[in-house]
C-alpha cells in the first residue's frame, strides 16, 4: 500500500493512494494521521482491512498539496558515505562501519515543496536517498535479519546539505544538515511488502533537467538490514522515526566546477517504485 | 516561576513549583502540558495570571515522580567544547566558533530517572550543562541581544555520552550521544525573568559523593546569547526546543584513570537556582 499525506503544511490529512496512482482516498475517518501509532498498528490484517474498506468506497477522494508521508518523525537518523562512489567523490575513506549523524526532524517538508537556500550559503547541495520508515521499536536487534520486522516501509529523501557548513565550520556535520526545508520527503510511504528488494532500486536525481545522480541501492556499502541492526545497538529506533540511508555519487561537491544549487534551480528525484519529487529552490 | 512535570513516564502532568520549592500545584486545568504551545504563550501577563490563580488556591497539589520539565522537545541542539578547561582536557583546540551537534530528543528523561549504561559500553561519561529552553521562534536573529526574546527559561541537563562511540567509531559525535536515557533534564524550567544572569551560575556534578565538575557559566567560551544567535543562522529554533550549552572540565575522559560510569554509580548535579538531579546508573 502507498500512504501519503495531503493538505496544507501543518494540516495534512492521512491518505491512501489509489491503485492507478492518480487519485487518493482520505483516511481521516480511520486515523488522525500517518504517525507512530498508525504505523505501529499496521499489521497485514490491518492493511487488508484498509484495502477492503477503500474498495468498498468507504473513504472519500482527496486532492491537494502532498506533504511528507509521515507526521513529524521522532528523529531522522542519517547514514553518511554509504555508497563507495560517493565516499570516493567526497575524498573520504570507505567507512569500516556506518557513519551516523542526525538531522532535525523539523526540516522535513513535502516532496514538491520549495527548498530554501539558507542566507549566506554558497554550497547548497542535494543528495537523493532511500529513506526507511520505522514501524516497530528496534532496540539491540540480535541480527540484521531482525530489521525486517521494524521496517514499515520506504520513501524518498532529499538530504539537502550546506557543504561548507557541514565540513568547514568546525564541529560535526549537523551544522550543515538541519536548515529549514532541508529534508523533502515523499511522496509516498510504500509499505515494505510492496518493496520486494530494497537493495535493487534505481535512484535518479536531476538539476534543471540534467541527470546528476544515477545509482542503485545495490551499491550500498551497508545494506538496509545492516544499517537498522547497527543503529539499534547505539540508539533505539521508534515507530515513525526515519533513517536516510546515504546517497550515491553525483552530488555537486563531487562534480567538476561544483555546481551548487541556486535560487530558481529545479531538482527532480525518483526512486524505482517510490514515486518522484520536484523542488524549486527559493531564498530563505 | 518554576514549572515542572509530575507523574509516571509518558503521563506527566504540568505543574508549578510552590515558592517554598517543597510542594507543587497541578496545572492540568490550565494547560495539557509544559509544551511548545504553553511556552510560546508565556507572556509576563500570562505568568502573572498563573501566579494569581495559584495564590487563590485554584490549582490542587500534586506530587510524584518528576519528569523532564518540557514535553518531548522538538530538537535538542548541543554545543561542544564551550568551556576552555573542558576543551583542554579533551585535547581539542579552543573552537573559533560554536561546535554544534544534535541529540535525539527521545533520550530525554526525568532528572532523577535511572541512566542506563548501554550494552557494550566501556566509556559512559557525564556532562553537566546549562540547558536553554526556547520560548519563541529564533530564525536569523540580527544580534546576540535578540536571543533574550527567544528564551523561555533554563534547566539542567546531564549530556551523558559514550566517549568511545562519540570519538572512536567513525562518523560524527551523534553515535555516542543518543543512547536511551542519555539526557536527564530538570527538575524545573526556571523562567528567564528569575535567572538575572545566566552567565553567573555555578555548576557542580559529583559521582558517588566525589565532586568531579565544579565550574561556572561565567567561563563559557560562547555565552548563551551568542549561542542562540549563532544557531539561528544555521537552523530555526522553535518553542519547546532545548539547547545544551556545553560542559566545564572534570568529565571522566579528562581525569586520571578515566573513571567511567558503572552500574550502581550515583551521579548528582546542581546548578545555582535551578535545583538538582540525582541518577543511579543501571544496565540497558
Amino acid at each position: 500500500m502507498r500512504f501519503l499525506r495531503i493538505g496544507p503544511t501543518g494540516a495534512e490529512r492521512p491518505a491512501l493512494l489509489a491503485a492507478d496512482a492518480e487519485s487518493a482516498f482520505d483516511l481521516s475517518a480511520l486515523t488522525p494521521d500517518i504517525d507512530a501509532a498508525f504505523l505501529a498498528a499496521l499489521t497485514p490484517e490491518r492493511r487488508a482491512e484498509i484495502a477492503a474498506r477503500a474498495d468498498a468506497g468507504e473513504f472519500p477522494a482527496i486532492e491537494g498539496r502532498v506533504g511528507a508521508p509521515v507526521a513529524r518523525p521522532g528523529k531522522v537518523v542519517c547514514i553518511g558515505l554509504n555508497y563507495r562512489d560517493h565516499a570516493e567523490e567526497a575524498g573520504q575513506p570507505i567507512p569500516a562501519e556506518p557513519v551516523v549523524f542526525l538531522k532535525s526532524s523539523d526540516c522535513v517538508v513535502g516532496p514538491d515543496d520549495e527548498v530554501l537556500v539558507p542566507r549566506g550559503s554558497e554550497k547548497t547541495d542535494y543528495e537523493i536517498e532511500l529513506a526507511v520508515v520505522i514501524g516497530a521499536t528496534a532496540r539491540y536487534l540480535a541480527s540484521p535479519e531482525d530489521a525486517d520486522a521494524a521496517i514499515a516501509g520506504y520513501t524518498i529523501t532529499n538530504d539537502v546539505t550546506e557543504r561548507a557548513w557541514q565540513l568547514e565550520r568546525g564541529g560535526t556535520w549537523d551544522k550543515g544538515k538541519s536548515c529549514d526545508t532541508f529534508n523533502p520527503m515523499g511522496p509516498w510511504l510504500v509499505t515494505a511488502d510492496e518493496v520486494p528488494d530494497p537493495q535493487a532500486l534505481g535512484l535518479r536525481l536531476s538539476v534543471n533537467g540534467e541527470v546528476r545522480q544515477n545509482g542503485s541501492t545495490a551499491n550500498m556499502i551497508f545494506n538496509v538490514r545492516h544499517v537498522i541492526w547497527y543503529l539499534s545497538q547505539f540508539m533505539t529506533l521508534h515507530p515513525g522515526d526515519v533513517v536516510n540511508t546515504g546517497t550515491p555519487a553525483g552530488v555537486a561537491m563531487g562534480l567538476p566546477n561544483q555546481p551548487w544549487l541556486s535560487v530558481g534551480d529545479v531538482v527532480e528525484l525518483q526512486i524505482d517504485g517510490l514515486g518522484s519529487q520536484r523542488q524549486v529552490l527559493g531564498k530563505a
